[in-house]
C-alpha cells in the first residue's frame, strides 16, 4: 500500500520538513509592498532545484514565476502545480505575538506570514514530490511548476504569463493548493469560481446643485434617474432585465446539484458569520445562489447632502457602483455590452464606466481526472472531499480553464482558522504534514490511473 | 394727490433718511452667532418709539420680538407690518469690498451686512409711517408691527409666538417687505409659499458589510431595499403614488392661472442660472411646477463605498434624505403619517425618520385687500406688480395665514441683485426710497378703501 510508505516517510521526516518551510518564511516576499519578492523567488527556485526539478525564474512585467518542469518522456500525463510564494504585507504588527517574519511553533501550529498562504501549501507540495520520489522512485507523471508573486496584488500579470506561455505549460491537469479547508476538517475540493464585472454609473442633472425649492420640479434630480433606470434592469425578485444576460448560463447537472446538497450546511453559524441571524434557506439553496448564479449587487451609491440633519438641495450627480459575479459561461465583457446597451436605450444620458472584471471558471465535476483526484484526496485524508463545483467569490482560475483550456481543481491544505491576510497567520503542523502526503498520494493515483489508461 | 405729496417728502428727506438705517448697520446683530442681537432690537425699539409707536421687547425662547403697536378707536382697519432685524454672518470677510458693519455708499448703493435683508426694508416700512404721519397727519389704519431677531435662524420661535400672542396680533392683513423684486424690476406682490417636509429613509441588511463574493445572493442589499420602496412611491413621470399624498391640494383658479401666464419668463436666462441649459418648458408650466405643484425631492443617499475604483461588498446601510415641498392644503405632519404608513406596507423594516417640516401657505389672489394693495403697489411703482401666487421656496408664512387666519402679502423692496447672505450685500439708495413711498401709499389706500366701506 504506497499510502502507508507516504506516510510512514512524512511521519519520520516531519521535523527535517520544517527546514524549508523555516527558510522560505524567514524571507519576507510582500508583493505589494515590492519587499524581499525577488530573494524569495531565488529561494524556491534552489529548493525545487535540489530535487531536481529544471527551474527558472521567468520575468512578467511584475514579480517573477518561478516555473519548473520534471519531465519524462515515458509518462503520458502531465500535472502543472500552481501556487504563490508571495504574502500579504504583516500590518498591524502589533496584534502578532510573535514577529511575522520569524516562524514560532505555538500549539502545534507555526505562526509566520504566509504559514497558510501559501508558503506552508507551496513547500507541502514540494514535499510531496520529494516524499514520492524518495518512497517510490521515479515519478510516474510529469511536472510542471507555476509559482507566481503576485497572487496577493490580485495576479496582475497572470494571464498574461499564460497566454504567452501556453506551449511550455501544456498539460492535462491543474493543481492548486490554496485557501482553507472546510470548517469540520473535511477535505475540500474546489472546482471554480464566479467571475466578476465591476461597473459605475453616474447620471446628471443640472451643472450644479440647486435649491431644491426655488428649483424643484424644474431641475432633473440624478438620484431619480439612476434609480428609474435601475428598475428596468432588474425585477423585484432580484432577477435581471437586461436583454440576454442569462443566455449562455450553463445549467446545473444532476450531479453538481447533489454534491450542493452534500455540502455542510449550518443556517445558525452562517448566519452569525454574516451578521444576518434572520437567514432563511436550504443549504442547497444556499450554495446554488452562493456559486452557481450571478449577482446584481450594488456596492456603493453616492449623492448629494448626507451629513447631519438636512440640506435641501437638488444634486447635480449621482454616482453608483455596482459589482457583478458572474457564472459560466457569462462573459464580463459581453455582458458590459448589453448593459451598455440597455443604458442607451433607457437612459441614454447616464454613463457606465468599466472598472474591472474577472472571467467566471468551472471544471466539470464529472471528469474522470476528478474523481481521481477526490479518490486520492479522500484516502490522502481519510475522509470523503467535500466538491465544491465553485466558490462565490472571484479568483483567476480562467487562466487556466479558459486560456488553457484545462481542468482545474483547488485542493486547500491549510487549517480553516489560518488567519490569512491577518495578524498571527499560522498553520497546524498536521495540517502541512497531510498536505505533503496528499500531493504524494494524488501523483501517485494520478500516475497509477494514467497506466492503467 | 397724496402720491405727489409723499413723494415730494421722500425725495426732500432722502439724505436724513439715511440716518436710521445706518445706525441699524452698524449694530451688529448676528443671530446665528448671537452678536449683538439684543442691542439691535433695542435700536429698533428707540426708533418706533420716536415716531409714536408703542412698543416693547417681547421675550422668546430665543432672540426677542419688537412689537409695536399705533392704534387709534377710530380706524376699523389693523394692519400688521412684519420684518426682521437679525442678518446672516458676514463670512467670508476677505470678499467685502469695505467692512460688513459699516456702511458705505458706491454706485448709488449702500453696502453693508443687512443693507438688503432686511434692515433697509424694515427701516423703509417705518420711515412709511413717519412719512404718512408727517405729510398726512392721522393714520387711517391702526398699525401693529412683529420684527423678530430669528428670521435667519429659520424663524424658530416665531409660531409658537405668534401662538401665545394671536389677541395682541389681531389684525385684516399681514404686510412683509423682504426678499428681492424681479429682475426686470418690476415690483413683485407674493402670496404664499410652498411647505416642506424633510425625512430620512433608513435600510438595513445585515449588521456589518460582506463580502460581495463570499455572501452575492445570500445577504439582503440594502440599497435595493430602499431602490424597490421608492419606485412604489413614486412613478416615472414623477407622480408619488403614496395614498392621499394629492388629497388636499387646493386646485388652481382661473385667475391664479392668468397670473402665472404673466409671469415674465426667459428659458435661456432661467437654464443658465441653473446650471440646465437644456431646459424645456413655458413659462406658466414653469411657475405651475415651481410653485403650485408638490414636490418628491432626494437631496442625498448614501451606502457603501463611494472612493476610486471598486470595494466589492454588500452594504449594510442605505441612507436616503427627502425633502417634499407641499402646496396648500398639504399638512406636513399628515403627508408624513401617510409616507409612514406607505413604507409599513411595502418595506417595514425600512425606518422613516422626520427631519423637520414647515406649513405651506397661500393668501387668495382675488381677495379685495390683495387687490388693493396691488393698487397702491402699482401707484407707488408706477408699474404694475407682478403678482405671484406662491414661491417655491419654503418661508414660515402659515403663522400668519393659519394661525392668526389672516391673508397676508410680501412686497418686497430690495433690487434683485441685492446680495443677501452674501458678500457685499447692498440695497440701491433709489429702491430704499422707493419702499419708504410704497409704504406710505399702502397705508394711505389701506385707509382709503377702509373709510370707503
Amino acid at each position: 500500500m504506497s499510502i502507508e510508505k507516504i506516510r510512514d516517510f512524512v511521519s519520520a521526516n516531519q521535523l527535517e520538513f520544517l527546514d524549508p518551510l523555516y527558510t522560505l518564511l524567514w524571507q519576507k516576499s510582500i508583493s505589494a509592498q515590492n519587499d524581499g519578492v525577488v530573494d524569495c523567488a531565488n529561494l524556491v527556485m534552489e529548493m525545487m532545484k535540489e530535487l531536481g526539478i529544471t527551474t527558472q525564474l521567468i520575468e512578467t512585467e511584475g514579480h517573477p514565476v518561478v516555473f519548473g518542469e520534471l519531465m519524462d518522456p515515458a509518462n503520458t500525463f502531465t500535472l502543472l502545480i500552481y501556487g504563490h510564494y508571495d504574502v500579504q504585507p504583516p500590518e498591524p504588527l502589533e496584534k502578532w505575538e510573535s514577529n511575522p517574519f520569524e516562524p514560532e511553533i505555538r500549539n502545534a501550529r507555526i505562526y509566520a506570514r504566509g504559514a497558510g498562504d501559501n508558503k506552508g501549501q507551496l513547500v507541502a507540495q514540494l514535499l510531496g514530490v520529494k516524499t514520492y520520489l524518495e518512497t517510490m522512485g521515479k515519478m510516474p507523471i510529469n511536472l510542471k511548476f507555476v509559482f507566481e508573486g503576485e497572487e496577493e496584488i490580485g495576479s496582475i500579470h497572470l494571464a498574461s504569463f499564460v497566454e504567452q506561455h501556453k506551449e511550455l505549460l501544456k498539460a492535462d491537469l491543474v493543481y492548486t493548493s490554496d485557501g482553507s479547508l472546510h470548517e469540520s476538517g473535511s477535505p475540500t475540493i474546489l472546482l471554480g469560481v464566479r467571475g466578476m464585472l465591476a461597473i459605475e454609473l453616474e447620471a446628471k442633472g443640472a451643472d450644479r446643485d440647486n435649491h431644491s425649492g426655488n428649483n424643484g420640479n424644474i431641475v432633473p434630480n440624478p438620484v431619480w434617474k439612476l434609480l428609474d433606470l435601475l428598475e428596468t434592469m432588474r425585477d423585484k425578485n432580484g432577477k435581471v432585465l437586461i436583454e440576454g444576460f442569462y443566455d449562455n448560463i450553463l445549467p446545473l447537472t444532476e450531479y453538481e446539484k447533489q454534491l450542493l446538497k452534500k455540502l455542510p450546511f449550518d443556517k445558525k453559524s452562517v448566519g452569525e458569520k454574516i451578521g444576518y441571524p434572520q437567514l432563511e434557506m436550504s443549504g442547497e439553496t444556499y450554495y446554488r445562489k452562493l456559486t452557481m448564479e450571478p449577482t446584481f449587487n450594488i456596492c456603493g451609491v453616492e449623492s448629494g447632502y448626507t451629513g447631519e440633519g438636512i440640506k435641501t438641495i437638488i444634486p447635480s450627480t449621482a454616482r453608483l457602483k455596482m459589482d457583478i459575479r458572474l457564472v459560466v459561461n457569462q462573459d464580463p465583457i459581453d455582458i458590459f455590452n448589453k448593459i451598455k446597451a440597455h443604458v442607451s436605450l433607457h437612459a441614454p444620458d447616464v454613463q457606465v464606466t468599466y472598472l474591472g472584471s474577472m472571467e467566471p471558471s468551472r471544471t466539470n465535476a464529472e471528469l474522470e481526472v476528478v474523481k481521481t483526484v477526490a479518490q486520492a484526496v479522500h484516502q490522502a485524508f481519510h475522509t470523503e472531499p467535500l466538491i465544491q463545483p465553485a466558490m462565490g467569490g472571484s479568483l483567476p482560475n480562467y487562466v487556466w480553464t479558459k486560456i488553457l483550456e484545462l481542468p482545474s481543481v483547488i485542493v486547500p491544505y491549510a487549517n480553516f482558522d489560518q488567519g490569512n491576510h491577518s495578524p498571527n497567520e499560522n498553520i497546524k503542523i498536521h495540517n502541512f504534514l497531510s498536505g505533503i502526503v496528499c500531493t504524494a498520494h494524488v501523483i501517485h493515483t494520478l500516475g497509477k490511473v494514467a497506466r492503467e489508461n
